[in-house]
């Protein structure tokens, strides 16, 4: 269904960007997990509006109550919903979108596809959306740590437009990405980046960029053969975030110019672990992980909203025109950051609950 | 489910490369299509081994046959069932395998997640699992073309390694595609390609490329907000596909480069059609269809089966080597073509069934 | 999973009897449905405590609040989230439960299944649960009124203990149901049935009974083959309704009686429609609805909770005793006739939108 | 989906009584569970027509075959299928069926519905359908005996019409129940139960009865709140085999007649375990097994084939008459008693893995 998620660890979100506010139902996670807001309230903050002035100042404290399926502060084992009311929402500034639809906006194909669309502020299309998988995400990491306590899902901004990030998977922290508010994993290319996005808001204009991930720790036997791919699953994950335009695991799109000889990942033994000498793989092979640091990357687009004049057409189907109102992100890429690590370890924690369910934990080190 | 595919239209495969046979069940196919073995033998047919020169020459016709499901040659809207029986089987020539796990391949990661796994000619990780798909997509193609008849599916190889075909999209035809053993859409590379690809199997290597896929006459309105976007959906189809490393959609990877202004697509009014003046959304707005094309490109990898001697474990969990036996593509990509699109026919027949439930079929045109 | 149902209309609840609140998630509902507070109030207050003198007096308006999925009255096509805050809640009257076991509750159960409890007020297993299903359902009931606007569903209180209902089921109306708080529909039992709870309350005793429902106006065609075979569907239902302990439909068990030849539903035509002499079927033939009204019975057992010492364990896994206190029905069955009728609204609904994706509406009438 | 039943351990199953055959694929099964025809082949026989001169005469080995998902006697953790080919169909026995509705069988219903069918046996909806739940409940019964060795489900026939078994739950056998062709518990009842069916076949008649079921050894644990309570999951699966009209847990519909002091289930510790003095919850409390005998009964109606010319209505709708021909069964009773329990180890496999998945195996004992 299109706002469930997942088959073991469950997850059905609610909420537009206008309206009584956004939320997450989780089925199926497990019982004893400690859960309380501030952990959830932590990854809210990564993705929230207004964190930083290279992000969207829509004043949102994305405050959140746990709901149900807690007590003493653990989890019950039954559902827990978590709510985050909305407080900025200024539908005014939206007026206008109501007869006209935003290019490279969801305005019109909402509308082909229901026949009506909530007009203030992007309705369910907003990144607004994204909440209630970050806060299911906060539980999800709670439940891999209690499973795998040095699982690390670490994603970065690769780069901004053309400004690359040259990144080491080996040594990169958490703490490095966050020390940035454009949170990319190079110190270096910091300030450049910032001041491209700056001055691209000053223009009206937008950019968008490539985030890189790595999941490190994650056990071999992770995923499934044919349809659930490991591969498959984390795709459709990250290109379900609004402004995606592309995914690549291991060697990607690059990887087609190699030869076989060049390309395959040759096993070797290191101690009593099978390890691979490269990782074109991308840490996962046949659609299961190796045990091999997970690496993958995401495009995003420029933000579809600018500050410009644009040619569109209006809801009496006649030629228009349009420019942008509201706040909005000039660059996606620094909240981005969230986002795709909360697809992640979601898919992941489900992965883990569906190989302890089929297969118990014998075969994962 | 690892081996279970779609909600409204949904199918389950089953089958190793050596055992009893390859198939698939579809449940919640609408009655009354007009379906027969000679229709989806016709599909089989472009993704079997021996088909040409430049492919596996593992002789199988992969003759299939319908078990159930359908009456005096229509669909009874219960559920189908289709078998195809593996003929050509060499178990022998992996015995090998049995004992040393294939780089790249998927020997090591089954046996991690299952603690064992059939070393006969790679079992489920084959790519001969596929046969479920393309027979599945057979039928949905059938249930397609009865809601909406104009709609097309064609995929091309876009490049072999670094050799590129220019295809036109507004011109292209099936017809062109299939004129070719290697099935790219641009006449003058077919050549090239195909020494390549001799050329790199004399050699005892292999190579990858990319196959670039449009959908044409697609209604506006197809896909679903938040987890099922058209574009997730694809994505997660064609990921689960063997070898594959990427997925782009509209502008991709390239489109990051670009400014909101260059990337943003103007609508405009043609006829009583609401057109974009661009495609950089590849027919795809906030997951739902526009009504343009939907484009988008998928890498493959080069094959990992190479006949050279290569570094490896074996199930000891000793260092070992091992050199690639059996019959295999050098280049996976001229029958990485209709599983491509046997995936996007899957995803187009689920999500009109969907649309169809949810919402009739009034908003779509 | 345990707290979503539904394929094509899915619901998600969640909420304890004592925490933030409950709520329910709509998944897959049509677009441009009317629905307001107003509507899903109407149906909550059949259900909630305090509504007459024979049902539990605990305190709560239940008031909801539709959190997202409307806009300007009518339903958006995405998901639709509504919450009931918790209001008069007492954790203290449940106490002795941390660490007493209810006798023919859930407390024993849910912690031999997930290692702990919310003993206040019994969690999950609390009848507060159905908040969400009753909401979800008034939901629902729009969509099937916008397809099928004579189908009704009719349920009624057949029996309370000994004390049977006589129901002519061509002519009970919801008015004279609702006319009496026991909820029957033979107004000739009324007070003996009201006298029988409140004796049995003042004795701090429980008592149970059956629930009879019909479908009027039901189109042929709606179920399906095998699995999901209408009355398995309803079946399922109801039977997750708390406190359920059968369900029968059309001859039930006294079905099993007859012979064949007593029990067969003759066809007839009545103009131009396919009628039966008889409907020992309930309305439903190998799973699928045949036009005639679905009827079927479904038994409550006598309220678990009694005011009386009873032997039970503790935590500590020793012998004890426990005494019921806290605000409680004496008999569930007067609020048990909106749980049930919810549960066939949701499944007819589902249905509804399942026969549409898969068949159209050409064959229904 | 309509032929798709279960969540973590999922099968999906076709055919017809008239066509290629019917069968089975499995999704989650785990791996290493070892499987083979013979074990298969013993559950089908117990459900074969022909099996006794009490079942109808049609000659079917219903000799299986394992197309995929085993190597080496094991299972591999993909998905497994099993294939059974129809061999005595007899079409011509049914071409009075293609114009005439047969009365209280799913002939109209079906072309409600679909607006076809196949009228050559019964096509989905005959009980042929079930030997692909009798295959997969083979292999469930693996995998529960692999975690739960002393799991032991256990049905038999508790009344022919009005001739009732008395068994004794605590003494009966496999052994008892299978030495008698009429599977009943109640040796002093074999014969008078036999001469019943034997009177009624030769009157061209039918009868039904009641099937008991117990499930000895279970865990407690097992089950899940709100909607996929134990019992809801049991009524569902019960209630989709053929011919059912209702289900009734523990106490049933007898128990709406007891008070709440009559009725709760005391708590008392035998050693480390706990117990209840009584089960009228029939082993299961708020959806969730307690360690106690899970304890039900299926009423089935009398076979609605019956040799005696019947009003019905013809596919041009107009009044016709029909006599049944075919071979049938006068009785389901004896070959529903494999069914029921095919369709409870289904079930509980599937919980089973359901709980290891989401909460380990630690609380269940």
């Amino acid at each position: 269904m299109s706002s469930i998620f997942g088959q073991a660890f469950k997850i059905a979100t609610w909420g537009e960007s206008h309206g009584g506010g956004v939320g997450v139902m989780i089925d199926g996670c497990p019982a004893g997990i400690p859960i309380n807001e501030e952990m959830i309230q932590l990854e809210l903050d990564r993705r929230r509006p207004g964190q930083s002035d290279i992000v969207t100042p829509r004043k949102e404290a994305d405050a959140c109550e746990i709901l149900s399926g807690t007590f003493q502060g653990v989890t019950l084992g039954t559902s827990i919903a978590v709510l985050v009311r909305n407080k900025d929402a200024r539908p005014a500034a939206y007026e206008e979108m109501a007869v006209n639809y935003r290019p490279s906006h969801a305005d019109y194909t909402y509308e082909a596809k229901y026949g009506l669309r909530n007009w203030q502020g992007g309705g369910r299309a907003s990144a607004r959306e994204t909440i209630g998988r970050v806060a299911a995400s906060a539980v999800a990491q709670q439940v891999i740590k209690s499973l795998y306590p040095d699982l690390e899902v670490l994603a970065w901004v690769k780069s901004i437009q053309d400004i690359q990030a040259e990144v080491d998977h080996e040594t990169i922290t958490k703490e490095q990405i966050e020390s940035n508010i454009v949170r990319t994993g190079d110190a270096s290319k910091v300030d450049e980046m910032i001041d491209r996005i700056k001055e691209v808001r000053a223009d009206g204009n937008s950019i968008g960029g490539v985030v890189e991930c790595i999941v490190r720790g994650c056990p071999a036997g992770l995923g499934a053969p044919v349809f659930d791919k490991l591969e498959a699953e984390l795709a459709k994950a990250v290109m379900s975030i609004p402004a995606t335009k592309g995914f690549e695991i291991g060697s990607g799109f690059a990887g087609t110019l190699l030869t076989g000889r060049e390309h395959n990942d040759a096993f070797y033994m290191e101690g009593d672990r099978v390890r691979t000498r490269t990782n074109r793989s991308g840490g996962i092979q046949g659609g299961i992980s190796n045990g091999e640091d997970i690496v993958f990357r995401v495009a995003f687009k420029p933000t579809a909203t600018i500050m410009t004049e644009q040619e569109t057409v209006n809801t009496d189907k006649e030629d228009s025109t349009l420019k942008g109102r509201g706040r909005h992100d000039a660059c996606v890429l620094p909240r981005a950051v969230p986002m795709v690590e909360a697809m992640v370890n979601l898919v992941l924690c489900d992965h883990l609950l569906r190989q302890r369910g089929q297969n118990g934990q014998i075969t994962m080190k």
